[in-house]
């Protein structure tokens, strides 16, 4: 089968600037029986910072595990990001391929093998052959030099639009440039929704400041989306800082540009985290949900991701239906403090709910032409304290029914 | 819209007996612009005692509140059960159309209105009409008694069968029964996948014992099902012992029969839990899902619900896919303590991943035969403990978007 561009797609791809220190080449592993670049070798100057936010799950695939082992040592020189086969829940043999991966790279590039980050997604329960993968390296090696469009084609599944973004700030009086590509939400084959992204800059960044930095920026951007509340064994964000910008190295929060910096890069993880959602499976609406007045910004978050996962708040909004009782029902699942009497619920801008009761003869209007757009706004006020949080998600569809049910893999 | 009957529906409506001490009537409150009755009356003989279990939503229906407030005086002389409109989320004005509610049946019988439980389902938001509810109660009043199958049609919004179940069971010499009737699952209009659970027995019983066997009971049964992940605002069991069998109350676990009682209880609930699930909304396939090894039951029960609940593993059912690697991706979401390479996994009787590795080369018939059947069986093995948990659901499909996002309400 073959997917259509999701209607949500932007227009094209953006114009991305080369990052100094920063070498994307392209091959073919063949890892599954198609005709495509489908392994991405990133290589990285020596003193390439690296920081990274993995999955929670309990059954993560030996590349999580691989790139949690290392990131505490906070230098790289490399990635390898494998498409077609997730190499999880493949015991011992999984493994060794990213030990084989990791191995081949140092020996190439004469680096420690902690120093080569490794991401795979794609089908789950198959050993990655190391065969196959130290073919696709020695291609890769001798490739020349890729866009960054072919970067972030090579690294989809079943995406259905390239996904990318640019930010670019001043630090210290030198401008540095952040680039961040991403994949995820789109899946016919036995594996999961997963979501790999992967950011590169040339500022000169401390391991640690990356690090702060960019899990405060994981906490506002994708850990705010869903597509259907199911995550991923290999889910993976990883950034690379190349320090070839000449800025003063930003080490802590005091550093010259440091806020500068930090700001840009949860900009740059806003703009990707919303790229997967708009490339969500069967996705027809991105639906932002701010939940305020909540006891804590962290009882928000949870309300807001109760309704965000909600089925159906997700088919109604797929019917274009201001079914505002099913908010109501999803704040009042999530088991965070809130009380009817005070809630308050809005779509688009238009109050439909106050203090618990049905805004009599509200202007349907406005409300219905806000729900036929492809971008849709609900806004839940719990009033009991200022606890706040935003979540993104998209609708649930028969698309989405058709790309996991109707295919057998 | 007319939904067709479910495909899991079973052949017929169950034989019942009739409870002495238990009166249902039923009658025309045109609550929605139908011609059906939907408004159900149900006397109780004085003495009878009363349990329940109620919705754990924050923004729970007035219907709910009350009954929680009446629940711990034990006592009961009526039920009514309002369908097509859950009253929920309309204030005071909800309030007062339970309150007056009661207070017409407390003068019709010369009770106390805190001995007349109310139920109300179907769309939210909507204060439930006064004038309509009070013109169906002295219909009802004036109406002959009905059959069950009477009653558990009237409390049906869109499910598309009947749904109730009996047990019977000796006690102290006695033969008593127990009838249930159910509604849930089954949904068009803009309200929550509402379950609304009653179950009459002629045996004596004490109110307490009464509560903890039922509480004892839904832990495992009602709260061991899921259709959506979506918890109503009016979920409600009630349970009702007239006390006219005969028999020796039974007041606590060493009572005569007591034990005899609480499993037969139980085992009514998990029949009536199982016909909710047999009616979700586009259910195609019934799904078991047993997790055993875990730490804990309870660590079991989320494990097992995280599975269920997963869209990912309901489609691959739907699509009659072995998709062993969405379960492992569900377990690996709940957060509860597991380790990849302990966990095993079977579907009907095949083990189709072993201590975290696929099983090379197994035998994909019985699979393939097991998943194309109504009835389908998930096993996990944790490999960790002896917590065990069963929960039942349902598989996702069109019907399920079809029911809730192509029809607007």
């Amino acid at each position: 089968m073959s997917i259509a561009r999701s209607p949500l797609a932007p227009e094209g791809f953006p114009d991305l600037p080369a990052i100094a220190g920063v070498t994307p080449r392209v091959a073919r592993a063949r890892y599954k029986t198609w005709d495509r670049c489908d392994l991405t070798f990133v290589e990285l100057a020596p003193g390439t910072a690296v920081a990274g936010v993995l999955t929670k799950s309990r059954c993560p695939s030996p590349e999580v595990e691989w790139c949690r082992d290392a990131l505490p040592l906070g230098t790289a020189r490399a990635l390898v990001v494998n498409a077609g086969n997730s190499n999880a829940f493949t015991g011992n043999r999984g493994r060794a391929a990213v030990e084989a991966i990791a191995a081949r790279v140092a020996g190439h590039l004469d680096c420690q093998p902690s120093d080569v980050f490794v991401s795979s997604t794609g089908v789950i329960g198959v050993p990655l052959p190391i065969d196959k993968a130290e073919a696709g390296l020695d291609a890769a090696f001798a490739a020349p030099e890729c866009s960054w469009q072919d970067a972030a084609a090579t690294i989809m599944t079943t995406d259905t639009f390239e996904k990318a973004a640019v930010a670019n700030v001043v630090v210290g009086g030198k401008i540095i440039s952040l680039v961040g590509i991403i994949k995820g939400s789109g899946m016919i084959a036995p594996d999961m929704a997963t979501m790999l992204g992967f950011i590169f800059t040339d500022a000169a960044v401390d391991p640690a400041f990356l690090q702060a930095a960019l899990s405060d920026a994981n906490v506002r951007s994708f850990s705010c989306i869903t597509v259907d509340g199911d995550t991923s064994t290999s889910d993976t964000i990883l950034a690379f800082a190349t320090g070839q910008a000449g800025n003063a190295p930003i080490v802590d929060g005091n550093s010259p540009g440091a806020d500068a910096f930090r700001s840009a890069l949860a900009d740059l993880c806003t703009r990707l985290a919303h790229l997967v959602v708009r490339d969500g499976e069967g996705a027809s609406k991105f639906i932002t949900i701010d939940v305020e007045g909540a006891e804590s910004d962290e009882s928000a978050h949870r309300i807001a991701l109760s309704i965000a996962n909600s089925p159906l708040v997700k088919t109604a909004i797929a019917g274009e239906d201001a079914n505002w009782g099913r908010v109501v029902m999803a704040v009042g699942k999530a088991g965070e403090p809130a009380e009817r009497d005070r809630l308050s619920i809005r779509f688009g801008e238009t109050q439909v709910a106050v203090n618990g009761l049905a805004v009599e003869g509200y202007d349907e209007a406005p409300v219905a032409a806000h729900l036929k757009g492809s971008d849709v706004d609900i806004g839940v006020d719990l009033g009991l304290g200022s606890g706040r949080a935003t979540v993104w998600t998209c609708d649930l569809t028969h698309g989405y029914i058709a790309i996991n049910a109707d295919y057998r893999s």
